[in-house]
This record gives structure tokens, C-alpha cells and sequence, in this order.
């Protein structure tokens, strides 16, 4: 009897007649003889009116409290869901994230996975029934509820299908699954049909926003195949994650990744000493704010410049951070740069083949795009250029790529 | 140091500006030195919304779905007051049923106590904090949630400060404590300084809503004095229901209690003969008809009549019942009557002074009431007239037994 792990969004889930639609697909699927524990995420815009309702009691709202708050947006979907398909005379029951055993550390708000107790969720499917776990939530060790952030929902459902030991996790979405872009950009992007963990991770942290790279990591680790699919076509195959990629080899670049905003600040001048970096990056993590791309450029008269890209939103913070150490480094002046992007094109095949750096930049030169900063990775090369650029850029590489055309 | 449980009701956690008052009532309470434990229902029409909800997935949800489902009301104001006091800087955490150790049998949706652990509120309370209980939810042995039904706060409340040893158990309402009469229908009503466990419930039991009868009852099982007080008017000093009655022994009548709309329903001519009442009474029970006041007449040619009174939705179930074993038990007829209503007097003083009644038949047939039928307990009187008479008969009584009249 296989074993699979279905975890339903809260585009999936928005509505009543949402939640029916999920229960009839999950009812066919059990009819075809599969063990199945389903994930699922609030409703639509649920989460959102509770951090509304929170904000209105407090301007920062106790964290414990707020894990609790939000982790009823998700227990009410499972419900529901467990309704429906009782409905349709399929034997079914919910579980909250402490009934299905996932324990957690105590950090409210960004708790992670420490360990998950399967006995109550065996239990329920040794008795035939589907096991329907509210999303995105865990309970301490303390018996205080926590929740996991965003990306929440994907992570339990790749957790829980390590945990269980199933064949599979699928991933349902309002996408096809995993594009070769963003298709609201690029109207030559298709679906692919499989990725690697490592692409995935970096299709996600640069970008392409369909899985969380947490569940991504978990996926990898425990070596579950994650198949992303759209809740609104059935006729679609989705993308498969997994460890073996067998085809489309030929095409060594995946997939083309970018992000709208990011803002870039410049340390500039500082005394080449050892302990900069540690002296600049700790104080940032301490205030919260999360780097994506770090430069040093080549030292200059025991000189150098260190630059950094963060979220816009972050960039205040990140301002008055950088000042307070500014003199403690001994920097000349710090420059702030916001309307920018990044694009990034991810594959596992150019870590041996330095080509590929190349083209892209020609590429983007012949498209009068210039590069504002380079960042790579054995798998990735990320660049930043200016924000009203991005879409161009990720077109024209998509292009280059020959990454609409369809492999055999 | 005291340590009280105060409830709050629908109505005074409507929305967040009514939470952020409570919170401000709260703090104020924890600045005298008390230690409070605080319960809360859903807020204002949330468990209506999420009964809607339920009801577009199944017209006959799982009731343990449900159970789950209807809890997170109780869940999202416990946290949001949380938040509010913390924001308030007084430091507070809510506990679910569960984590509060409310264990219960495992009858959703009516859920009864069976015992409480005390441990996380004793240990919450030592920290100083206020402990906020989501009310009307338990956690069965099992660890499924379950339910309390109508009232379900008032028990929750009720039942933890008998487990905590509580000095006194506060039920913050819409009203300004319990009413000698229903002030929306007797202008000289007045709410009572003070009533019995036994009064209280009859009041429950004929009408007045202020309090569900099976909060009283733990009350009285545990000697819980419970106060009824107004949410939105701190000035009104409310109503203590306890042990001993030490004022207003002058005036033997408590209150006057009163039910717009009650159907009857006669079997006529039934041989009379041992097991009647099983064979009439057990069927209806198991068709979840609720009976309110039974009256068997005087026996006359061995022949005699049984006639009860119920809730008029309930009269198409009980008349179903009741013409299936109309053959078996030998009745000649069956009559019903639509469109009645009741109206008692209470008091514990009527049990020794037969008065009472000959007073309240004289002030209903001055009033032109007919009254179509009659039973009586130790403490209360109950008359059943046609529904459009209630009202009057409800001032005429409440002016006969000088309720109006406020006990030196």
C-alpha cells in the first residue's frame, strides 16, 4: 500500500467550494487504493485577518500568543476538509500539528522541526482513514503551540511524508508546477518536468516562489521525491524534485529565477583587516536583517568595498546598522542603491562548464542591461541589475537558454 | 492573596475594541493584587459564522470535526485578550481546554467534565501571570477536543474555580446581574442583590437566560459563589448566586420567570395501566425531544390523560413520536396546541407557605389569563397560558409579589 502526502495551499483552500473540489479529488485518489495523509494551509486570505485582528491589540504582539492565533487559521481548514470528505461517506479525521505528533523548538513564530511522533497519525490510517494535518504548526516540547513561518504548510508536509516514509509528496498550487521562469513575465515559460533539490533551493532563494526552500532542504535530506502540482488542472503533470535527474540534461540550464526588488548598499573604504565582514554581518543578523548577496571587491591600497543586496523594506534598518559600526571600521562612506533586481540563471550542469557565465553576460550587453554586481554559486550566477531591467533580462536569458524549447 | 475566575460572554468580547476593554477592566483587577483566572467565549456571531461554515461542507457535520472546528473561536479571543494585556504590560498567557487539563468524556458537542489538572494554571499563576482559559472546549482522554454545548463558558468558568479553589467565580454579561423579571418585557424589573443555587436554576430552567443551568449546578455541587455582573457598567453591583440567602427573606417570591413560546401535547383517553410514562417518554427521549412539564390527570373509568409541554420546533418530532405508539399504548386521541408560553414564580420561601399559588391563580384570572395547565416544584410555580397573554401575566405577577419593591 503506498503512502503519499498531498498538501493543499490556501489558493487551493479559499473557499468553500475550494475546499469540496480538494475533497473530491482526495476521494477519488483514495478510491484508487492510496494510503493518504493530506497538509493544509488556511483559507485565502485567513492568516492575514488574524495578523489584522493581532495588530489591533498590541503594535507588537506577544509572539506565543500570536503562534496560537494564527495556527487556528489552518486547524479550521483541516476541519472542514475532514467534513467534506466524510460527506462523500470517505472515513477521514483532522489532526492538529500537536494531535499528529510534530514537536518543535519553542522559537514562536520560527519553530523548527525537532522530531515527529507518528503513532496517532499510523493509527488513523491503519484504520482506512485519511489523515488530514492542519498546516504549519507544531507544538513545543512545553505543550505550547508554534508555528513554522513562511512556507509553513510545505514544510510540514515534507516533514510528515519523511516521517511516514511515503512514496511521495505532492505539492498542490495554483502553478502547473516548477516554470523555467515566471510565466506572468516570460510567456515563453513552461513547466519543467523534474529538478533537482540543490536547482530547487536555488530557483527559490532567488526568486521563483512555488516551495519554500525549507521543505526543499527537509526534501533533501530525507530523500523525498516532492511532485509540484497545479489544484486547478488535473491534466497537467507537474514538476517531480527529486535526487536523479534523468532527462533534459542536454539543456544545462534549468531555469531562469529573479526578484523584483532588492536594494544594494555600499561599505566603501574600509582597511583591509581581518574580522570586517564578522564586525559588519553580525550587527545586521542581530537587527533582523536578512543579506542575500555578499561582494568584497579586490583590496585597493589596503582598501576595500564591501557591498551587500537586502529586501527594500529592510533597507532602513540596514542604514542605521551600517552607520553605527560605520566608525568602528573605519569606512570612508556608505552608498545605498534601491530599484533594483536581480535575475539569475540555475543549473547543475555549469558547474563544469565556465561557458555559461559568459553567455549570460553577452546576453545581457546585447540587450543594453548593465550588471550592477555578479554573485555565483556552483549552480547559480545571480546579477543584479536595475528593477525596471529585470523582466528584459529574464526574457532574453530564457531565450538563450533555449529554455522554451521543449526537451525530447 | 484571592485568586477569582472571571468570565466574559459573547457580547463583551464583540470586537477588539470591547477585547482592549476587558483588558483594561482585567489590568486594573491584577493592580488590586488578585490572581485571575480569566475565560472567554468567541467572539459575537464568530460561532454562528463558523456553523455556516460547517454546514456548507455536510448538512450533518462529524461531530468531532465540529467540536474542533467551534473551538477556535474560544482560541482566537483568548489570545487576542493575551496580547491586549501584554500590551497593557501585564503579563498573561491563554491556555487552550487542553492545556488548561479540562478532561472531559468524549461526547462531542456536549462534552461533560470530568476532571481538571490543575498544574499548567497553578504554575502560570505562581509566575504571576493571568491565566486566559478558552472557554466551552475539553480535551477527552483520547486528546480529541471536544465541546460543552449552550453555556458552555459559563461551565468552564464555573467548573475551574472550584478546581482552583477560586473565592469567587465572576460572569460578566450584557445585563446588569439576574432579574426579578425579563426587564425587555417588565419595566419594574430589578436585578436581584442576591439568589440560591436552587432558585437560579429554576429561573434557568423556565427562561431567564443570564446563566446556563449547568454552570449552577457545579456551582452548588461546590459551594462556588457566583456573581453576575454587567460588562458594560462597572457601577451596577450585580447579582451574587450562593448558598445563603441572608437579605430579602421578606419577600418569599424571587423572581418571575417566563417562556414566550412552548407547545402541548395531549394523549387522551390512555387505559390506565403501569409503564405509560416509559412507553410515552422513553421514545421521545431517544428522539432527542426535550420535555418540559408533564401532567398526568386523575384517572376517571380507568381511562386517563398525559400532557406535555416542548419546544414548538420540536413538535413535529414529538407528534411523530407520539402517533407510533399511540396504538400500543390504547390512547384514544392525540391533540396539540401551538402558540403557548409559560410563566413561573420562584422563590425558596414557597415551600412552607401554600399561599403562593392560590395568589398567583387570583392574579391571572383578575387579569382575564386562562391558565391550560399547571405544575409546580418545591421552589417555583409554573402556569402554562396562551403565548400572547405571557407578558401581562409576567407584570401582573411581578406587581402581585412586590418585586418591584427594593429589599431594605
Amino acid at each position: 500500500m503506498a503512502c503519499i502526502v498531498q498538501k493543499f495551499g490556501g489558493s487551493s483552500v479559499a473557499s468553500a467550494e475550494h475546499i469540496k473540489n480538494v475533497a473530491d479529488r482526495i476521494s477519488n485518489r483514495v478510491s484508487q487504493g492510496d494510503s493518504i495523509v493530506v497538509v493544509v494551509s488556511a483559507m485565502g486570505d485567513t492568516t492575514d485577518d488574524l495578523n489584522r485582528l493581532a495588530l489591533s491589540m498590541s503594535q507588537d504582539p506577544n509572539p506565543r500568543e500570536m503562534d496560537v492565533l494564527l495556527s487556528t487559521g489552518e486547524t479550521i481548514t483541516s476541519t472542514l476538509l475532514s467534513m467534506a470528505l466524510n460527506d462523500l461517506g470517505v472515513d477521514a479525521i483532522s489532526l492538529s500539528g500537536a494531535q499528529a505528533g510534530i514537536i518543535t523548538d519553542d522559537v514562536f513564530g520560527r519553530a523548527r522541526i525537532s522530531e515527529i511522533k507518528t503513532d496517532r497519525i499510523d493509527f488513523e490510517l491503519e484504520k482506512g482513514r485519511v489523515v488530514i494535518v492542519a498546516g504549519f504548526q507544531g507544538i513545543s516540547s512545553d505543550f505550547d503551540v508554534t508555528t513554522f513561518g513562511r512556507g509553513g504548510s510545505d514544510t510540514t508536509a515534507v516533514a510528515l511524508a519523511a516521517a511516514v516514509d511515503a512514496s511521495q509528496c505532492e505539492i498542490y498550487t495554483d502553478v502547473a508546477g516548477v516554470y523555467t521562469a515566471d510565466p506572468r513575465i516570460c510567456s515563453s515559460a513552461r513547466p519543467l518536468q523534474e529538478i533537482g533539490y540543490e536547482e530547487m533551493l536555488e530557483m527559490a532563494s532567488t526568486g521563483a516562489r512555488v516551495m519554500h526552500a525549507r521543505a526543499v532542504e527537509i526534501g533533501e535530506l530525507y530523500d523525498v521525491p516532492i511532485l509540484v502540482l497545479s489544484s486547478f488542472n488535473e491534466d497537467a503533470d507537474g514538476t517531480l524534485i527529486h535526487r536523479e535527474i534523468t532527462m533534459e540534461q542536454g539543456n544545462k540550464v534549468r531555469g531562469v529565477a529573479h526578484q523584483d526588488k532588492v536594494a544594494k548598499v555600499t561599505v566603501r573604504g574600509v582597511p583591509d583587516q581581518p574580522g570586517i565582514a564578522v564586525h559588519l554581518f553580525g550587527p545586521l543578523a542581530a537587527a533582523n536583517v536578512s543579506v542575500d548577496t555578499i561582494v568584497q571587491n579586490a583590496s585597493v591600497e589596503k582598501l576595500t568595498d564591501m557591498t551587500f543586496t537586502i529586501a527594500p523594506e529592510d533597507l532602513t534598518a540596514a542604514l542605521k546598522v551600517v552607520n553605527e559600526v560605520k566608525l568602528s571600521l573605519g569606512a570612508m562612506e556608505i552608498i545605498s542603491e534601491i530599484d533594483l533586481g536581480t535575475v539569475s540563471i540555475i543549473g547543475t550542469g555549469m558547474a563544469s562548464a565556465p561557458g555559461f557565465a559568459a553567455l549570460m553576460f553577452k546576453t545581457l550587453y546585447e540587450n543594453n542591461i548593465n550588471i550592477e554586481m555578479i554573485s555565483t554559486s556552483d549552480i547559480r550566477i545571480t546579477c543584479v541589475v536595475k528593477a525596471d531591467k529585470v523582466h528584459d533580462a529574464v526574457n532574453a536569458l530564457h531565450s538563450t537558454f533555449e529554455l522554451d524549447v521543449v526537451p525530447e
